[in-house]
């Protein structure tokens, strides 16, 4: 039997002790051993399974990290950090205090650049070069290394529009296995796979096109072959650019055969590859499947309607829809801005677009809602998946900034529903036609009703409405912190001084409501799972303000911090928005 | 003499009556009518001019407004709109209550959809194309026009990427004169220059790689040329895609010569074509020459500066540094996304980077502000000119959001110079090095001080000044509208019950101060030049909320709706922060 080699890696100057010939077993321990974490631990599994030979071989020909390299996404980069020092601390990946799924620079000198969405690391890579060309570093490497769904968004083209011009040490090497998380989409996608089926041989190359010394497509599992590619390619200087052929999942049958299902499998068996189902029966729906079984519904009866995901068709649930509608509802990779103005396009010709963007993601499209939408007005309905705190994933991905960053905004209405059947009836009622456009959000995970698919109710613009009766304080819930209210007060002896209200509305408020509240309770609480600063307990002060209410006003919410990497309930507790905290505060009144 | 045909033209079936061999004289009058009512009127010249030819063809050739017909950013379409009745009103360009200078959905019927920020073409007219197709409308056409510095902008990238795998009957128009609002840069650029020089030929094509029916060059001068081959796209069905070379400013000798002035060359001569120059001898600086000439003078000391712009090198002055420093300060083309992550990028090595970008078009980058610089914590300083309310360019214009959606991002320090001693001030602080990315903004136009180059004199992060004591209201300003408070305070008969305070600082806010404010004064007034919902007046309320002060507090700024075009003087007017309106106000107390 052979030594185990990889427990002999504490950093990358230990593999390149190694002789070349030894390789193949670093990158069998290193599968097994991400296998073995991920299938306990859970995680992002296939994407790293798919560059293990890549990752070996960067460190092991590149100087890192004196040479900088910056994986896209960073889905695929457990390899690396296990490479870099944090083997012994990776059972702890997106934990609470535990290392981050995604590189991370405050954890690592190997983590030159943080990631978590994606197609970021042409232009930073990008920067770093240029830095190094003006310190007179001119030896010193930029490796990007980013998948082909991620090199198809728009600042990916910016950045290689870009470094074409410059005489940057920058290697762009595309991973290409023909998926993100969902398989790629576009007439890109198209093109790197007839390049790789030899269709669209050197005489048409894109890459090429826009000045990149091209080289491949090689396979990214023959770890010599692309070793020496690498040891040629760090000879070149200027842009560069390498097609690596993968497979994502590989080294496990199950999943490389189903890469969806094995993005971020859960728990499975380590040795068959056989997921451990948790049975949902009996458990409330994920609100991502109101949203696509009820989209699905209403577009049988409504044929107007329309939808979009930007590469998210199984995270949004929008495949339900797809899969019946395929003309209908349109994966168009991962392009936030573009998703946003065809919606935009579609709607002045009095379709009913529903555009599902992660709450984070729609981050990418700001301007074209502000411009293409609000300011014209048009009734696009954004359903953003993952609002709030999405738990492991971290600080890249919570959706905690959109309640500040919509309710600003002219035209729009701001809706956060606090169960499934808010957020099924907001959907009805949306498609009705509102002459406005409406972002919806709601968060991450499952709700709290099994028998939610009740007849459509429709609901009022504006409107929010009482839970409970109270004598002295008055807490407004946003969104689905309300159960976590709602179970707070439950548990208290004396619940009789708390009201409840749910404002589901942020954006328009419920004036004539607030003008009761305020007029009739001496302590307001407000609670929201976005960013406290211009969220919606500071839309609720504006109005005290404004109408000259001078009641005791308690805003509850995520602090003006970034939130790292947990479970939801452990950052709730952290931002004491969970059912204990609420428990603890309002036990003081 | 020719009996005048334009003057018969009130929409574009008027123009389908004329006789192909007419048209040269409706491009001649056209032309000279742009360059009668611009020469006095001012406005968008050369982009104009440019497409005469185009225009004419596209409405004699297409059946408008039935075919849907999407100008990019819009500042072409002057011809489009006197072909499509608005001659008679063209002499009210960006005046208040006038008509856009954009082409604006609410305006006309011919404006399919609104632009000003520029790329979005391709996605709009896509959703068209495909909602048409849905309602099986297989004749109608959807035409994008967008210029070569347009189309490298990543949003219009992933609409070609998207497009390419769709049957809609897409027609993009690629408007190529090699410059934006200063010269095109970028690979791409240089392989469209490629391509209209023949060293590209069609076996290496970008374009046909991404699955649309390419066609051209030809020359948009040439209006027969261009109907002759509108006429045979317009049997193709699916993606296509026309390369038009033009000459901006066509037609006007010193606009072709002289192509960054004749964008928008406030009044001139129209028979000489010379700029009206008005003396600014004794005038204060514009706030973008005091970024542009202290941003240079920074850098002759500090090595590590680098400078970056997003295709405005002209607008916002970075063009003084990269003529001293090209290789330290970048245009990067209309790519304000790849901007800010390029700026991330250099900031990890040690560089401090000025990234320039109008406060309107960070709208574009606010995932990566977040993501890439906010989140790292990288020192990246952000110069937003354009900001607040921009005057003439209207609605897509302002830049009156951006208060609102910094201030809830944690590390971010916001910053609005009242002067420009203070904006040199904040610029030579900000180099110095202060851990934490900054956002400094600073309207159009030009500043107070005709003398402000004076000794650095470094700020105190999150301090504010008493500019004058008080005893009953205390108004705190944020920015240059501290100079409307001035002015209002010297008109004022008894001036000694209002203070008056500069908070420049919007984050971090000078809670010592404000203590001392709330507990002095009786009644506050806060005054911006950006949206009241979530801005600079909101973060004073939620201190004053959290800190149970309960003191009359008014918030003036920007209301809760688009403001459109017109002097700044007037609109703010309209927003009641201009002199007078604060002089009514205060005299109230």
């Amino acid at each position: 039997m052979k030594s185990n080699l990889l427990n002999t890696i504490f950093t990358p100057t230990d593999l390149r002790q190694l002789d070349e010939a030894q390789l193949p077993q670093v990158a069998q321990e290193l599968r097994d051993f991400i296998i073995d974490v991920v299938s306990v631990k859970e995680g992002h599994l296939g994407a790293s399974l798919g560059v293990i030979e890549l990752t070996i071989a960067l460190h092991y020909v590149f100087n890192t990290p004196e040479d900088l390299l910056v994986w896209d996404v960073g889905h695929q980069a457990y390899g690396h950090k296990i490479l870099t020092g944090r083997r012994e601390n990776f059972h702890t990946n997106r934990q609470l205090n535990g290392i981050s799924g995604f590189p991370k620079r405050s954890e690592s000198i190997y983590d030159a650049f943080g990631v978590g969405h994606s197609s970021t690391s042409i232009s930073a890579a990008l920067g770093m070069a240029i830095a190094s060309n003006l310190k007179g570093d001119i030896e010193k490497q930029h490796i990007a290394v980013i998948g082909d769904a991620s090199i198809a968004s728009g600042i990916a083209f910016e950045g290689l529009n870009h470094a074409g011009v410059t005489d940057a040490n920058l290697l762009v090497i595309l991973n290409d296995n023909a998926i993100g998380i969902d398989p790629s989409v576009g007439a890109l996608k198209n093109y790197f796979t007839a390049v790789k089926d030899g269709k669209n041989p050197r005489r048409n190359n894109i890459i090429k096109s826009l000045n990149f010394d091209y080289s491949g497509p090689i396979d990214g599992h023959d770890i010599f072959a692309v070793i020496k590619e690498l040891k040629r390619l760090q000879k070149i200087k200027g842009p560069k650019f390498l097609h690596v052929i993968t497979t994502k999942g590989k080294g496990l049958q199950q999943a490389e055969e189903n890469q969806v299902k094995y993005h971020a499998p859960g728990k499975f068996d380590k040795s068959t590859g056989e997921i451990h189902l948790k049975s949902d029966e009996n458990l409330p729906p994920k609100y991502q499947d109101v949203f696509g079984l009820t989209v699905l519904d209403l577009a049988r009866k409504n044929q107007k309607i329309i939808g979009i995901t930007p590469a998210m068709p199984s995270g949004s649930s929008l495949k339900f829809m797809m899969d019946e509608f395929p003309k209908r509802a349109f994966d168009v990779g991962i392009a936030e801005q573009h998703a946003v103005t065809l919606a935009a396009g579609m709607a002045t010709q009095g379709m009913v677009v529903f555009c599902n963007i992660y709450s984070t993601f729609l981050q990418r499209a700001y301007d074209q809602v502000i411009h293409d939408v609000a300011l014209q007005n048009l009734p696009v309905i954004f359903c953003l998946d993952r609002a709030g705190l999405v738990g492991e994933d971290g600080a890249t991905h919570h959706g905690v900034f959109d309640l500040a960053y919509l309710r600003c905004i002219p035209n729009m209405i701001v809706f956060s529903p606090m169960n499934e059947m808010e957020l099924r009836n907001i959907l009805y009622t949306a498609q009705l036609g509102l002459n406005h456009p409406i972002a919806i959000r709601y968060p991450r995970g499952r709700g709290v009703h099994v028998d939610w698919q009740k007849p459509y109710k429709k609901i009022e613009i504006g409107k929010a409405k009482c839970l409970k009766e109270g004598t002295r304080v008055a807490v407004l819930s946003n969104g689905t912190l309300g159960n976590n209210v709602a179970l707070a007060l439950a548990k208290m002896n004396q619940p009789e001084t708390m009201a409840h209200y749910d404002f589901a509305f942020v954006k328009p408020l419920d004036e004539v409501l607030l003008h009761e509240i305020f007029n009739e309770f001496e302590t307001i609480i407000t609670i929201e799972d976005g960013v406290i600063k211009g969220g919606f307990g500071s839309a609720i002060i504006e109005f005290a303000s404004q109408n000259k209410y001078y009641s005791e006003l308690i805003t509850l919410g995520i602090p003006d911090e970034f939130i790292e990497h947990g479970t939801v309930e452990e950052l709730q507790q952290y931002c004491k928005i969970d059912v204990k905290s609420l428990e603890t505060l309002f036990s003081r009144y």
